[in-house]
């Protein structure tokens, strides 16, 4: 399949310089497009790339210049323009046939919506509901009374625990635990007793879920991921967390218990959260920060103990100099003591 | 269900000040508890609480004082007062009904204890032993020669590898794997070369495990965690480590292999340690600190490198401190260096 | 199975001071081996454990002293050593009876190679190819259109999807995603908006991945694992990464997206890198570091945010010493005012 320049142009939204007659034959990354291809660039500090890409086409912002020689698209969003271009060359398709596997366990009093496709050795609770267009793909779990909303893909080996409720739209990657118990536990009489988890998750519409991710289900109430939210791999999401709407978490961060992250909030690498913080909207927290109080709307913290993030760049730039300092205010001492002594011993 | 207060006063084993008519509902967190509801403070410091929860009543230590008109059980231990509440309103009722389901696979030789709950898809390896009344939950993978107690629940995809031993009321929760192959491998003629694992893990009594950890086994003898240890979910236990009695590790906690924690230890989220290590009984270790000595018995540690808790907190306080303290210390000296030039100039 | 220390001797590659007739039974870490068994030391900094060690004979380099009476098998490799002799002691053998188990799903399409192990409750989807001698184990996942080249091994529940490649003889631990969809969203009107991940990921020749480990397909190309690179469990690949030939990267360690590490990198425990970074041949990353910059070739980095481990190390120093220096400071400085002042006085 190959598209012109100028059907690209009109379907990503924006405006055409260069030879609109071009045969496109598909996107790439900008280090690695040849000819026939489209790459773009959104951050300027890429814009070096320009000079030396292979790409017959690229998608720059309006503002931004490109080498003579070069057809450009200026679009106000370039991701998002090369993001219609690779899912006009790529359409989005099913993952299994319609209708439920021969092999798939389905238990009692289960609603299943139109259009649904339930892979091979699936496994549906009791009283469940699924949505209308959804995907279980292979070896996926459903304890008993979950709720799946429509058009959802649940990727092969994720576990849906008892009660958890999944809302429109939603994607979860494999091996991802949605619903696992909480980590409470009272210590008496010299062993630890186990507190009942009895709450349950909440996933609401539109939220995204990495692979092999856990998170689990309130000891009372719900733990709660917001419509949008984007979660990578490896997520730790403790009882009773909510995170807000479109908040991104990327891969291996961790919140402890009752953490509550506020709306577009974005989480690096790597962060950990103590338990019952606050996290304003529009807050960021650097990859490997460790937060261990609550953060204001619309700061930015890094570090571990995580602090504003000028704050942590004035401390690591200290700390940088800190050992040839310390040489150095060793000497400027000595000399100074060394001065002392010879007007003393001239008096 | 409803329960008096005076009901849940005795099977709390508190002593009740207040109506011991009201009617209770049910169990609730503190922030969020209406009328009708019971709730608990257990650490002082989430006492400002009091005054403001909407709970009809409330668990607190013997010693604290509690607002006037709200009825009150004082409790040697709240939170497993609440824990016996909580277990009072929610009874635990099995995951799976009883036998074994005609989707599971089950080898030769196996034997199956009395009362168990073998659940659809599950499969057991040759020569396994499944005690009484144990439950595996669907995609439960049982390599050969796997021993699980009694009373157990593993759930739903857990792969526990060959030669596996589960002692009696363990909990694993989905995703888990235990026993795969430690990371060891001897590099020769260019290349890494795999030493066999051919140890085994042992997982004693009482222990709780959460979602996607991975246990390795040990390269030769055993990796084990010992009884009544409590691991949360996404940990990292490398081959040949031991975890103590009544051990408690937090979320994204990692140990490299041959390290030991003793008895009683408690381990922070995405702490790490690394290998041939041996951390005393009732040691503690921060969130993220990077363990990389040993740790005597009851000493705190963290930071990364992990020091003693006291002196991290003393250099953390320092490193605040120190861009501030820099700007000081050079106003000092230049103050002393232009007095210094002064009498120079006066001589 | 028994065998004499002069058939370990020759298999080892070694060379032996000591009676040659010894009966060994089997092999055994140092610290617990006792009479019969064979061990041995590799690092210097284990050599006091030849003194105590209750093993009949002990594998040691070329170069060290062992005790009188301890019969000793010197090579160049220990560890290499030992592992012939582990596996000696324990052949390895099939996790799986031949052929492909009744309840394993193959989908349309699909080739099978000769003599391949595919275990019960495994899906193959279709037009995938599965290499020679190959082992499925239960659970195994694999989307359309994925190839596993010869002799592998995938573990329990692991999951391979759509269009992955898998080159020979690789091993993949329980649990762990290879192809989920990299986290690429772009921000556009209020919300993310998901960047298709049309991608794949290649695992090439004598890879071995851990259990419950995360390797995100590429947005548009390929992430790539190089032939013998050895990741361990819970590590996070984003998209477009490439991990070197024989490079090894230790549990709980991310990378994030197109991040590229040269051949025979090693990778410490929990650490993270940024994206779009180069890391160099022979490059090494300390446990926990925090990788932000490019990395040249044979340069060993440490420390959040990484720098060149001497440097790390130096900084450390100096900030264990930041307290009481700072004192030393204010004392001496305050000694020089005090001084400054008595001459004042003086005059």
């Amino acid at each position: 399949m190959t598209r012109t320049l100028r059907e690209l142009a009109v379907l990503s939204g924006g405006e055409l310089t260069g030879d609109g007659g071009l045969t496109i034959t598909g996107p790439a990354p900008i280090e690695v497009a040849g000819p026939g291809q489209i790459t773009f660039v959104s951050n300027p500090k890429y814009a070096h790339f320009l000079a030396s890409t292979g790409a017959s086409a690229v998608i720059v912002p309006r503002a931004m210049d490109a080498p003579e020689g070069l057809a450009v698209i200026r679009a106000d969003n370039p991701y998002y323009s090369f993001l219609l271009i690779v899912r006009a060359f790529f359409p989005e398709k099913p993952f299994l046939a319609p209708g439920v596997h021969p092999t798939a366990v389905v238990g009692d009093g289960v609603r299943m919506g139109e259009g649904v496709r339930i892979g091979p050795r699936v496994v549906v609770g009791d009283r469940c509901s699924v949505g209308d267009g959804t995907q279980l793909l292979p070896g996926v779990v459903l304890g008993d009374d979950v709720t799946v909303g429509k058009n959802c893909v649940i990727h092969a080996n994720v576990s849906l625990r008892e009660r958890v409720v999944v809302g429109d739209r939603v994607v979860i990657h494999d091996g991802t635990v949605v619903g696992s118990d909480g980590f409470g536990f009272a210590f008496e009489a010299g062993s630890y007793r186990k507190i009942p988890q009895v709450g349950t998750v909440v996933i609401e519409d539109d939220v995204e879920i990495g692979a092999n991710t856990a998170i689990d289900r309130a000891t009372l109430g719900e733990t709660r991921i917001r419509k949008g939210a984007k979660l990578d791999n490896l997520i730790q999401i403790a009882h009773n967390c909510v995170v807000g709407e479109h908040t991104a978490i990327a891969a291996q961060a961790g919140l402890s218990g009752s953490t509550v992250l506020g709306r577009g909030v974005r989480v690096g690498g790597q962060a950990g959260f103590a338990g019952h913080l606050q996290v304003g909207d529009g807050a960021a927290v650097g990859a490997q920060a460790g937060v261990d109080k609550s953060v204001p709307d619309g700061i930015m913290v890094s570090g571990s103990p995580a602090r504003p993030h000028r704050e942590e760049m004035r401390a690591q730039a200290a700390a940088r100099q800190l050992p040839d300092w310390m040489k150095e205010v060793r000497r400027l001492i000595r000399g100074l003591e060394s001065k002392e002594k010879e007007p003393e011993s001239t008096c």
